[in-house]
């Protein structure tokens, strides 16, 4: 199986591949790691693939010339462009491990483009392709940005057309943690808070928001973790599994 | 009044506060325009405040040897370091013109994370703000994405507390057009085109976003803009008027 880690620049995405996968790794599961992301400056595993070998940001600027915004762009081309030789390489071998891949630093420019989209295609084609969409937890400063984060996540899920399972990261650095654990509980337990801190039509929005997250929440929960004490670990691990299967069901 | 331009990356927000604005004079409106942008290369516009008079990325990534994401991280704490003297300016007067502000070109980089929310939350409490997210229509390739990119304008309204319209740009260049104005008009009709493009949760979730579209359609509606040919122009003034008076109600 494929599993994309996903979710916005800072959100924690490196350093989770490589705690994970290692877990992944003591545990007894075979596990290949690839680093998509061409702007990555330093890594804390060993890929069995990395991007880099293929295209930098970095060269993109100095060689055409270009802004740090034009350069990721292109990068995100050249990754497309050379998607079916990419996959090629043993990393990306399905059957026998999971295939944890860490994706572009920055979200919008990959993920939520076409390019994303055509990758993810091409991995699901080959097998069963399961997201990780992460939130920084310890970003989450009120009710608002706890629902729109998670909401975020199924949006990468409609988006991509993949499952992607909501996962807030950092559990280690999270400020109230009574508010996230409560939400991720009970999304609606928050109603009245919500009432309380937004105004007319924008609470009204984010209740109903909050009642997809509750309604979502009964096929794939989301996961506190920390990338630095293994909070979590265990149930990302069943609740990857849970994904896996049912998208097997449906491959 | 205060008009955020936000919207993804390459969405066209550089190009549509030049022509918006440019319009807007025409038409005998009082504008002014702010580049809040530090990573701008070339403005179409004369900004009467340019952000890049402060702080540039191109300049914290040679002086701090950032990485790009680094340094546009950098960039973000330093306008919110500032934000109470960047008000001072009196290109911010709110009160005799529309002042639009032309926001970072990476939306997970500003308005996504906690230093868009504060920055935001100073302007609301000098003057009603309205948003304006942009979604790159020439890219809207299917009905998720079509579903998703509006859906983000919403979570952008939850996020930051304030109206925003959805703006499809570029309708120059729109593929399928029949699809983004059916979709525009009525977000259920597509419900039959989602159950045949997604599959099982995925596809429940995306029509699930479809209803919510559906019922906020009706306080905030989705305008086609091109700033090419203008058109929508007319359209977007009128709904940005009404966002205006709704928000005046509300503060």
């Amino acid at each position: 199986m494929y599993l994309l880690v996903m979710g916005l620049a800072g959100s924690g995405k490196t350093t989770l591949t490589g705690a994970f996968a290692k877990w992944m790794r003591e545990n007894g599961h075979k596990v290949r790691v690839v680093n998509l992301d061409p702007g990555a400056e330093h890594l804390p595993y060993n890929p069995d693939f990395d991007i880099r070998s293929i295209v930098t940001v970095e060269k993109l600027m100095k060689e055409h010339g270009l802004g740090p915004n034009g350069a990721m762009l292109k990068a995100s081309e050249v990754i497309v462009e050379n998607a079916k030789e990419i996959l090629k390489h043993e990393a990306f071998k399905p059957f026998d491990a999971t295939v944890i891949i860490d994706t572009p630093g920055q979200l919008e420019i990959f993920m939520l483009r076409h390019e994303g989209y055509k990758f993810t295609s091409l991995l699901k084609r080959r097998a069963p392709t399961v997201g990780v969409f992460l939130v920084d937890g310890s970003m989450v400063y009120n009710i608002a940005d706890l629902v729109t984060s998670w909401m975020l996540g199924l949006l990468v899920q409609v988006k991509l057309d993949i499952p992607t399972i909501p996962v807030f990261s950092k559990s280690d650095l999270i400020k109230d943690r009574s508010l996230v654990e409560k939400v991720v509980e009970d999304p609606l337990s928050l109603t009245e808070d919500i009432e309380k801190s937004l105004s007319g039509v924008t609470a009204e929005l984010a209740i109903e928001m909050a009642r997809l997250l509750a309604e979502y929440r009964q096929s794939l929960r989301p996961v506190l973790v920390s990338a630095i004490t293994g909070e979590g670990f265990e149930e990302l691990f069943s609740v990857v599994h849970e994904a896996f299967c049912s998208c097997g069901d449906l491959s």
